[in-house]
């Protein structure tokens, strides 16, 4: 055998020999994984990988997870951003097989398994997204600047400063007719987001903050919650919609149902023939997923979600899969899944752990939502809740949605933090962080 | 005496028999004080008017109180904007007398009594002037784009996530001659602001939040500070200046004296023949007071200061003060009280024990700064003090340091939560509030 094709023969075995380290990494390399978002979704399936041999890249246009359920808070000004968020690098810092980048994902290429970012591309062996959504106007994009949604921090500190810019306009304003506009709170959609929301600018306007104001007072604030719908938190039982519509109209909401917004600009909105006059309209109306989808080339429903098949893979394709609220996908009793943590942890986890058991599509379980119940709070010992077919109000939802939202809360300094907030917030009646950040800019 | 005669002569007496409360209000009309900023100047002097006759406003661009000392910690992301700053409007809440607006003043005109806002002119009886400096590019003012400065809440956030944006960055760039502009950090300016900030990004980039990382150690970060003179720190005495300097090179700070900065661009900062390539470069080298001054038409110093006489008042006017970092006034030494929150504190509260008073000009006393100390923070257990002659370093001063920042910090709650903050950071190492909050935006 002449040397030459000794080595050509061998050669795995003395690059084996010579170089075993470099050589093992070659041949053995570890599988890709690629997660996009690090949101609930994102975030539970890359925690599936610690100390694995996957190398995770979990991919976010943020530097931080977010516990989305309580960001109405900050935007109440009752918490602070750091309150309710935590670097995705933090929660990663000790595994060296999850890297984490901040970074936006411009397309998908499916043949080829590739990620474009904004300025490389990133190979795949499995791809996760988990990109969320974004709020829809419903093909009036225009209504946004007028009526900001709330989905990022940078949203709910607008909609903070928004809020205490209007009341500072209104302490200014000496003419009656113009202050009213100032002191006039719109909320569109009573879904959770717009119930809270509603709930949480009540107890501002008429309870907390309105007492450092000495030209007016609660009687002078107007709170308007639009649904278009004839209830308000329509996944809820009617008889919970009711107790919460009775809550919210206590705390001086004034609750507008059946109704349609038909245009928003910059004096207020539009429903039908009633023009509302407001400086501070609320989008918490409608959704839409994240554009990335798009450049899939599956089949999206009308909210452009990635109908995705039962163990959360896009159709053709078992190495990528949709979770979140940026997928959509039916229970056993044909219902769609609701947009909430869980399904998204769920999914995120059930996802993760398919990946590891390596399981070709054919012997993969499907997934299946175990729902724990929901809740969503109006105010201070006020909420509404079902857990498992259990019908809760009042106090006792409050306390189990204060306990629930701590518990999940990811962070020990977090939950602390929090906590401490809700107790002085609770004893004193005084919100923590109503401060504009921004240098003083002209009211339109 | 004819009917009307009558009317004429008694009027005073018949309009205070029928309208004894408006009455009451017309010819006894309350002193309009009206304070503009509301630092610590302006703050302490609007104190001085709680349960009093006067009509006091205070006026500011921003809706809260900054507790400035700590600016540097809400840059290095180690506390929370709610942490040092509370709404201007909340400590006021339960004074009537009192009146809190968030504007602008645009001028004063001292002939007339009057100044003028973004829309609106205001009387005065009494004028005191607190609105603080702005950072002074010695007329350089394009350079300030790529070295902001360290004033308010939002240049702390902008410099906050200009030092996470690049620690992405790094971690993102992996040719290592592209990385090292983001890894460098360049402090320009050796006074107390210069110094605890230099601290505070060596305690992040060489031992807190690297550890986040992969891509880069600690090794791979550059921390420069710049300053002009021979010596950092140069208020404090040189024995002080040498161990603060001896504690920054030992946490791996490079400290260029002698140095004067003569160009400040996107790609770093020009030292003479040495150009620094940088994309973190912090000003904190120069201070000019508000422009708001130069309206009063009065003389001002090199750095725009109003040059006060000795009970704060401007020359010729009696009824208009000017106190803090906006005044220049000299002790019995002939020495320049320096711009520090103390000076400002006890000018507040002498000028608004002043207007109380009632005395004239020629009665007043003189105000005289009583120095109880002052000290600065290099970082954990390191800090430099003096104290009534008493020179303090180590643990010690920073103790201090620590128990001085607490005590004076305002509101309960913040107290509260800072030293919960720093009793976690202390034990962990871990910084907190590591939050961009701004979506995703291409670096240049």
């Amino acid at each position: 055998m002449k040397l030459s094709l000794f080595f050509y023969v061998y050669q795995e075995h003395l690059l084996k020999y010579f170089y075993p380290v470099n050589y093992i990494s070659i041949t053995m390399e570890n599988k890709k994984v690629i997660i996009v978002g690090g949101g609930f979704g994102g975030l539970l399936a890359a925690k599936e990988f610690k100390d694995t041999d996957f190398d995770a890249t979990i991919i976010d246009k943020t530097n931080h997870h977010l516990f989305q359920p309580l960001l109405y808070q900050v935007a109440a000004a009752a918490l602070s951003p750091a309150d309710i968020a935590i670097p995705i690098r933090s929660v990663f810092r000790n595994q060296k097989n999850i890297k984490v980048l901040l970074d936006e994902v411009i397309s998908v290429d499916k043949e080829n398994n590739t990620i474009k970012l904004s300025n490389s591309e990133l190979k795949f062996d499995h791809l996760i997204l988990s990109p969320g959504a974004r709020h829809s106007y419903f093909g009036n994009d225009t209504w946004e600047k007028y009526a900001p949604g709330l989905k990022t921090l940078s949203d709910a500190l607008k909609i903070r400063e928004l809020i205490l810019n209007s009341l500072e306009a209104a302490e200014k304003e000496l003419d009656l007719n113009q202050r009213k506009k100032y002191l006039t709170f719109v909320v569109i959609g009573g879904g959770p987001t717009g119930v809270e929301l509603a709930g949480a600018i009540a107890e501002i306007a008429k309870k907390t903050m309105i007492r450092d104001y000495k030209n007016f007072c609660a009687d002078d604030t107007i709170i308007v919650l639009v649904e278009a719908l004839p209830r308000i938190l329509t996944s809820y039982s009617p008889d919970l919609s009711d107790k919460a519509k009775e809550d919210l109209v206590k705390m001086g909401v004034d609750i507008q149902l059946n109704k349609k917004v038909t245009d928003v600009n910059e004096n207020g909105v539009q429903l039908g023939d009633v023009f509302i006059e407001s400086k501070n309209v609320i989008w918490a109306a409608g959704n839409v997923a994240s554009p990335l989808l798009k450049t899939l080339n599956i089949d999206l429903d009308k909210a452009g979600r990635a109908i995705v098949e039962s163990d959360c893979s896009v159709p053709g394709y078992s190495n990528i899969f949709v979770v979140g609220d940026a997928a959509i996908m039916k229970d056993d009793k044909g219902e769609v899944l609701p947009g909430v943590a869980p399904v998204a942890m769920q999914q995120g986890r059930f996802v993760g752990k398919l990946i590891k058991s390596g399981l070709d599509k054919s012997n993969r379980k499907k997934f299946t939502y175990v729902d724990k119940g929901s809740m969503a709070t109006i105010g201070k010992a006020k909420a509404v809740a079902m857990i498992s077919g259990l019908k809760l109000s009042g106090l006792i939802a409050w306390l189990a949605w204060s306990f629930v939202h701590i518990f999940f809360l990811i962070g020990f300094r977090n939950r602390f933090r929090v906590f401490a907030e809700w107790i002085w917030y609770y004893i004193t009646n005084r919100q923590g962080t109503r401060l504009i950040t921004n240098a003083l800019k002209e009211r339109k």
